[in-house]
């Protein structure tokens, strides 16, 4: 079945407009721009940089994301003759009534960004993005650009870590709407997330908007909804094949149901009748997505039993269950457990489906026990993160700042007590240069006025943050990491909508992650 | 000047139903809809609670927020038919078509919500909100209500601790916009770090939405784009008292320069001509709020000197400099250092404006930098937060959960092999209980079916976390926590309007912090 047309682009970039309008900055952007403009230099040409200081989570890397939202940011923003109502009401009152009236109307028209682009390994104090423009305007961007890299390449960074723990062969899905900052922090996360490395979210706006695959089932409520058989209905299945005369289901568990209980030893008076029935319930619903959470009440004593004697009744009548779902306790203790019974019933009642059923753990999952869940044995094929993924605990902001390096052609910089936060000054050129297998082995920043490096040709450079010692290097390859993205108001080269394949496919994903664990083992 | 008529409150509710559209939910909410709906179960009565399991912080307690929207995201709930249509693409092939029917149009005429006021002091473990209707329509609520009510109580909360930890003596510029999970993370972090206890912020969007006060000036990039006195234009400015001939104001500043560095002994070859530039140009512009950040170069060699000269000269000219912004170092030696030459200048030139000079500080403050602050000398007036604030570093997710606790009038409880994940059955009400002082010192959980404790009665109750010991009070008062807010669609009592002026108004942020600290003496 095809997508619906939801006509998401356009979605899209009317939603930036009403989430990113030009008032969601600091006032300070204001103030300045009207001290530019006093002094005739709001037209001056000017260069602004976006960069963070130090790899996120005492990491070797980041990835930078966001470029998309900035993108349509740039290309709607516009002063609107409310936003200048309010802004006379908030500035001084001997703010020259002139000033409104340059700001009426005001866009990026004539502002040109140049990035790196969305989803590329990154690292710190390397200029991610070039933003140059009249200094009036592209002061006015700083808040909002960085507000809306923050968080993106934050949260895609810690995807990653992520999905480098997990490893390759575990899915992975991100259920952290509920934690996040708010419904926009929920959206960003999902969507981040994805390009970051996981697989499915339980978003569905995400799906909606994005394309990312959507997956979930029932929640412990739904379970413990139900107190006994008499809520099952409709009580029967047709087969999966069409057979007309439809099957008493609950009389077919309840006979898997004995018999797994036989086979297990386990006794039948201590499984929940409600379980039984919330199961049941669904089961008949969607015989073809039955994956239960089987640990509302006891997973050994109840949930487990429940789920194979369902299980079972269904792949008598054609179906294939899909698996179950873990939420608290030992996962990978339990994990075990349940395979072990799988296999079990599989031998025992030629259920060779029960061979390939999916066991989800979803509990509180950190990058800690991500990577010791790949160290101790477990049978969990999909990890549910939510809270500590969408949250980034370990370090909840990426600190990205946006420094002056350009004005009239002069280069300008801050020099600052704390050494760290000194600025390089000037327009620079970022390349990445490769190895001859390809690998990329260093990135270099050279001033604009700079000859780029050549392939093949040996370089003397120097570390940033080194000890000033000089370094020489030899290229194979060498590629420019920046483009021009944004000129005269719009999207270039790459425009919004190859951008927004680009994320909505998984294609960047594997690729970035490979490209992570190639660029340097000792990562993350 | 009055504030202009934006008719925010239409925009805000139209601004909930984009932000929140009725998709931006776990999947798994609509898979369970459809099984209670083929069971015939989706129009059962159920209640469900929200609440959080541990006060955050490791605190003892929290702020309660999000009310407002979570009411104007009820009154807008309503499934389109483009929602459909998108469900209809993820949900399982063989989902009954009439099901889809059954979702267009839903909304939440038939909810009732009963919940503890916005901006309330509440405790773990006790339901905040309890949401009664139709079994389908509030499992479909769950994913938006959590989302809406975790993080703005967590930032809330959050503000509320770094209001205690400052005191009530300084003043609290939320400045967190860039640093936030996007921009709906940093609007939300502004308007609930305000009902907080913070008393500005720097967030223009949140001042035009919520009428909180908005506070900033300039950044390094303004002071770091001008190089000589050459650009500043005009150089001329009035006196404040509207003399008619202008006064060159560069060789004002300049003799003042001169006059500072003599008094301090200060080298006037190692001021930064490019900074005095910066701040002469924005007094020109504003030189009734010239508040200039003084630590671009170097705080005691330039910025401060700069200061004071361009300070001296608004002086003589009739106009009131603000104050200063550090944003490095070490705030408080810097911020005494800046007094002592203030109150120096304020003898030798009789510039009494020099004592009640503003010093603001901002460089990643935390809350225990907040603490510290009052345990060391200093002279900061105004602290700047972002980061530790709206990300909430040390706890950066409350944890509200929504649970099943009756269908059909019968109490349903999940059992969890984590103890605390076992919910406490059936239909609640809470009682705040106060002693003679009016000072709250328990808050009740009954059945619903319970009769009310009465003032002046001595009753017996168990502490939720105790060891099964009984404790025998007597409440002076009682008072109900929790009223009905939302009913047949529409916001009751205390309606959407009302609630709004609440928020926006800084009535309840001091009331609350009061009460935060009558609570419990051991807070936070």
């Amino acid at each position: 079945m095809a997508a619906p047309s939801t006509g998401t682009c356009g979605l899209m970039e009317r939603s930036v407009r009403e989430r990113v309008p030009p008032l969601l900055t600091d006032l300070y952007q204001f103030t300045m721009a009207y001290a530019y403009w006093r002094a005739g230099r709001h037209q001056e040409p000017a260069v602004f940089e976006l960069f963070f200081r130090d790899n996120p989570f005492d990491g070797g890397f980041s990835l930078f994301a966001g470029l998309h939202d900035c993108l349509l940011f740039l290309r709607s923003f516009r002063i609107t003759d409310r936003d200048v109502e309010f802004l006379r009401f908030i500035l001084p009152p001997n703010t020259d009534p002139a000033f409104f009236d340059f700001l009426r109307g005001l866009d990026c028209s004539t502002v040109t960004v140049r990035s790196v682009p969305e989803g590329s390994v990154v690292f710190a104090r390397v200029p991610l993005m070039e933003v140059e423009g009249p200094l009036a305007v592209v002061q006015l961007l700083e808040t909002s650009l960085l507000c809306l890299v923050n968080y993106a390449s934050l949260v895609c960074s810690n995807a990653a870590r992520f999905r480098l723990a997990a490893g390759h062969q575990r899915k992975l899905l991100e259920m952290g709407l509920r934690r996040a900052q708010g419904p926009d922090g929920g959206l960003t996360a999902s969507r981040y997330t994805h390009i970051g490395g996981f697989d499915l979210t339980s978003n569905v706006q995400a799906g909606f908007l994005f394309g990312i695959p959507v997956a979930g089932t029932m929640a412990h409520s739904y379970v413990t909804s139900f107190s006994s058989l008499e809520e099952v209905w409709p009580q029967t299945l047709v087969t999966a094949s069409g057979d007309p005369d439809p099957v008493d289901v609950i009389s077919l568990t309840k006979v898997w149901l004995r018999r797994v209980c036989e086979l297990l030893g386990a006794e039948l008076g201590k499984i929940h009748e409600g379980e039984l029935a919330a199961f049941l319930s669904y089961a008949i619903a969607y015989p073809q997505n039955f994956l239960p959470v089987i640990d509302s009440y006891s997973v050994e004593c109840s949930g487990l039993l429940n789920f194979c004697a369902v299980a079972l009744a269904l792949c008598e009548l054609g179906y294939k269950p899909v698996g179950v779902r873990l939420d608290s306790g030992d996962l990978c203790r339990q994990s075990m457990e349940v395979r072990r019974i799988f296999r079990l019933c599989s031998e025992q009642f030629s259920a060779s489906t029960f061979n390939s059923l999916t066991i989800v753990g979803s509990n509180n999952i950190s990058e800690e026990t991500m990577t010791e869940l790949n160290k101790k044995a477990n049978e969990i094929n999909v990890v549910g993160v939510g809270t500590h993924l969408v949250t980034c605990t370990k370090q909840p902001s990426l600190g990205c700042v946006y420094k002056l390096v350009e004005v009239r052609g002069r280069p300008r910089m801050k020099i600052s007590e704390d050494p760290k936060k000194t600025t390089v000054a000037g327009r620079k050129a970022i390349y990445r240069l490769l190895d001859a297998d390809g690998h990329p082995f260093l990135d270099l920043l050279c001033l604009n006025v700079e000859p780029p490096p050549e392939a093949g040709c040996t370089l003397i450079c120097y570390p940033l943050g080194g000890d000033n010692s000089a370094v020489s290097v030899t290229p194979a390859q060498v590629t420019c990491l920046r483009r021009e993205v944004f000129l005269k108001g719009q999207t270039f080269g790459a425009g919004v909508n190859t951008l927004k394949r680009t994320l909505v496919r998984s294609t960047s994903k594997r690729t970035l992650v490979r490209f992570a664990n190639g660029l340097n083992t000792n990562w993350p």
